[in-house]
């Protein structure tokens, strides 16, 4: 397998081994260890000395279901952390059947030309962009890059958000129909893309072969067994599927814990109306698809195709977090009008939660009210133009509530808080304040056992065993992010032995390794020690593992909850 | 003496006397003491949590030369960290006539009123201030208030910026002429003011006395000698009274260290058209003062009256830090443009470090060009606006250069970086990384031994030597700040032995004590460290007393240096 740095200073490529000490990695495993060994923690996030790293799972370019993920890594703009952004799409799979396991970007162009990177079985090109391609969205970027390098190849690009170098700048990558609608959404990475000039990759796999297998007919089995674990579970097997993430709306709502109106309450009265149920009831009537595969071999679909009230396409990977975001947060109970935000977002190229939290702010701050869908859309014309106005909400959450004078900034680590309220779900209040990551509901999802009842089940609104709940989660994600598979496999993992062991049976079986579920618990906190590492020397301290005062001031109704775990207990997640 | 504390939340006033533990505290040991005991380091800054602290030093209100200055403490909107922002002005005096050797502001009070405090011999008390001071800037808001308390009074205010709560507001301190043209600039305590909601702060020193001396006639030769050292040296007996702080221009110059065009380089090629001996020029011939006192009794007359070209009165305490940051730092060599610029900012209430770095940074990412001075004019009305471009600028440096995605942003810890370029002058260099007020070259300003030959002399293009003449200065600086005497004493200081001796006398009798230099270097200590504390708890490390890391990859010319002071080295600042 091979290791790829494009240094864009001297516009050269460099291809070679995978270096030793990261034989072993892939996905979040690679790029956590990458930016940590060679990234100055405290250099600027868009200056020459940031790196940017792509890197397929360790069983990506296999047959195993859902291993299509794709790990990002960085100095994020954003949050100054180091940063693993984790994206759907076809970019993995290709890239790992060409034989990439890490692609670098590495320094910065002089002059104002963007570049065009080309991946294909012969190598790795550098092209200066054509002109008429700046300045353009994700979605005409990629009709016009497909013109050009034919219809199937994959397109990793950046829209205005990240050309502007915007904190909240997205890296979009093409789904299984050419749509720019998976993204490394989270930590500005777009704009350390847009930083390095370059426009878009383009992975092209055509004559190359899925990797060869140490044991094929072990992988098979594995293979097959994994499937069976994923399709069992009534969430990744029937829900995901059914309504998408958006199966979600209700079921916060029910628990009190639906973020509504820039996390003033936790039930938001016409939750119904943006729900999963009702996409799907929309979706069905209007055509589109209510299930789709965000990358080959997906076998959840928990994706969609969202048409528009003519029955015209409008927006693909319609996500629970962005419904939420724009929705109950900002009291917008119109999912036509959220698809259209949506839209934005990939188009431009902005991370949907960020987008949709900062839209939150700016409601608090009274740029517009709550509830003024039309003021959404007119802000995101800001954003995409790039006026004072939309850079600065292009920049995201903290940015808007200091430059506003707001007090109630929904964010940790400079990152803006997903869609489960931490007083009333907990488990994922304590994942918010102490992964590396910044607020980031999947690097530790406790929604499982706190509302799931998946994995075991601790109450919600409690603050015993959220810590350990949240710490455990926080180890097998990162586990799962170095393989590529998606991190919705878990649900299975959670509440069916077979399915870890499967997974560890796939890698033995790829690799011709002997590994135990236990070698994976080590990689987890590996991965985690090496992303703490880096941002200790960024100068990041438990100061910054703690949540916004006012979510320990402010009761959440319904349930009258403040968040209460003990930041002595807090302090002690992630130190190995 | 009386602590006062005044509850914006119940509109309640508590007079007391001054806590056991800060009996001896004055200034800036007072205002650092109290803010590291009583405000969560991890609050915000705008929020009910913080606290604002208003002391006059151990030595004002008696008849020690200069000895006029005002602390303002609080966690800082613009750093996050611990702030002592020292003006000038009157109020000092007058409080310590009054009796108060601090005054706190507490939480927030329910509502959209704004406040007055009004502080005079019968107490203080809280008035909900008139509608139509609403919205005004700082000479406005004097020229109403003094109409109604009386043409004497002091007044401490906000202008717009601080409504606003922008992140670089500044606390205006009327001067002798009842000016607000001394301020609290630094880190945006006048956002703090303004999330409190008080618009001003009115003090009345009618019917008080000078404060009582336990040796009067100790006092008195302790006074007299000290007033000989100040009087006797070249810089605080000289330069400063004929040009002003401004006679700096030349002289960095000269030396290579005047930040020109966002610190592109260390000379300014019309500099002599802004320095202060064409300013002191302009002032004989268009009438105005060339030296002005900003508080009674201080002997060096730094400040000035500066009229506009008709002879009509424009500003006052135009200082070299304005001059230069609005000026080279912008390629601005017309000085009455600068002149309103400061204007602006005395009236508005926005720090003028902050805000001419800002434009700097802005000038850099090409909202307007370097040299516009119409154009940073237009900046400001947007600023007075609140626009959204404008409540952008007014939160300063750092924000401005991540919202528009600029890689050379002089700032350390969210602070823009003073007058003097730290690879040129690396002492000051070292000050910015290392003191905890983020870049502030008041803290240990090393330009004496660097540049003007005081207190020895240190090459100021080598690395050696500097983290000690830095960690001295500002363990002397804390101490002389506590004393409210003007840093400018330190000139003396540093080159007459008899002038610590006087300072050491004059507190010695004023209080009974029997206190050598050593108490005040371990004053000093004590100041920093407690300053230090907080911002530990605040989450601040070593990673945050660096400079941006273009000092240490661009040569600056014309020297060709770059900053190479060993990070191992300034590690070991302030750790007593």
């Amino acid at each position: 397998m091979k290791f790829v740095r494009v240094n864009m200073s001297i516009l050269d490529v460099n291809i070679g081994d995978v270096p030793q000490a990261y034989q072993a990695f892939g996905g979040r495993a690679m790029t956590s260890s990458f930016i940590n060994d060679e990234v100055k923690a405290t250099a600027h996030p868009l200056g020459k000395n940031n790196k940017l790293i792509f890197a397929p799972g360790l069983l990506s370019g296999t047959r195993a279901p859902s291993s299509g993920r794709l790990s990002v890594g960085g100095l994020a703009p954003l949050t100054k952390t180091i940063k693993e952004s984790n994206a759907g799409g076809t970019a993995a799979q290709k890239l790992a059947k060409l034989g990439i396991r890490g692609l670098v970007i590495e320094d910065i162009p002089a002059g104002d030309d963007f570049y065009v990177i080309v991946v294909n079985k012969d190598g790795v090109k550098i092209e200066v962009a054509d002109k008429e391609l700046i300045g353009l969205g994700n979605y005409e970027v990629g009709d016009k890059l497909r013109a050009k390098y034919g219809e199937k190849v994959t397109i990793v690009s950046i829209g205005q958000a990240g050309e502007f170098r915007m904190s909240a700048a997205s890296i979009a990558v093409s789904d299984t129909e050419g749509r720019p609608a998976r993204h490394a959404g989270r930590g500005g990475l777009g704009a350390v893309m847009g930083s390095k000039k370059i426009k878009a990759m383009i992975i092209d796999d055509a004559g190359t072969e899925e990797l060869p297998l140490a044991d094929p007919e072990a992988f098979k089995t594995a293979s097959k067994k994994f499937s069976k674990a994923i399709l069992e579970h009534p969430v990744s097997g029937e829900a995901l599927r059914n309504y998408g993430t958006a199966v979600l709306v209700n079921i916060l709502n029910e628990a009190g814990g639906l973020p509504t109106r820039n996390f003033a309450t936790g039930r938001y009265d016409t939750a119904q109306k943006i729900s999963g149920e009702t996409m799907t009831d929309l979706i069905k009537e209007r055509g589109g698809k209510v299930s789709h595969a965000c990358h080959p071999g997906c076998i959840m679909g928990c994706s969609q195709i969202f048409n528009n009230a003519k029955g015209e396409y409008l927006t693909a990977g319609f996500e629970y977090e962005t419904i939420w975001a724009f929705g109950s947060n900002c009291e917008i109970d119109d999912l036509d009008a959220i698809a259209e935000m949506d839209r934005y977002c990939d188009d431009i190229g902005v991370d949907t939660i960020e987008m949709g939290v900062t839209m939150g702010v700016a409601m608090e701050a009274n740029i517009i009210p709550f509830g003024d869908k039309e003021g959404v859309l007119r802000l995101f014309e800001d954003i995409k133009q790039g006026t004072p106005l939309g850079r600065l909400l292009g920049c995201g959450t903290e940015v808007v509530g200091q430059v506003y004078g707001v007090t109630r900034v929904p964010t940790v680590k400079r990152q803006g808080i997903p869609a489960y309220d931490p007083r009333a779900v907990k488990g994922v209040g304590v994942t918010y304040a102490t992964t590396p990551m910044g607020a980031d509901h999947t690097a530790g999802y406790s929604v499982t056992a706190n509302i799931l009842k998946v994995g075991g089940e601790i109450d919600p609104l409690k603050a015993d065993n959220q810590v350990k709940l949240s710490q455990d989660l926080q180890i097998a994600t990162a586990a799962v992010d170095a393989t590529g598979l998606c991190l919705f496999v878990a649900f299975a993992v959670l509440d069916n032995a077979s399915a870890l062991e499967a997974i560890v049976e796939m890698l033995n079986a790829q690799y011709g390794l002997s590994l135990t579920g236990d070698d994976v618990t080590e990689l987890g906190k590996a991965i985690l020690t090496a992303e703490k590492a880096f941002n200790d020397r960024a100068g990041f301290t438990k100061a910054h593992d703690r949540l916004p005062e006012f979510f320990q001031e402010e009761e959440l109704l319904p349930h009258g909850v403040k968040f209460d775990v003990s930041e002595e207990e807090m302090d002690t997640v992630n130190r190995f």
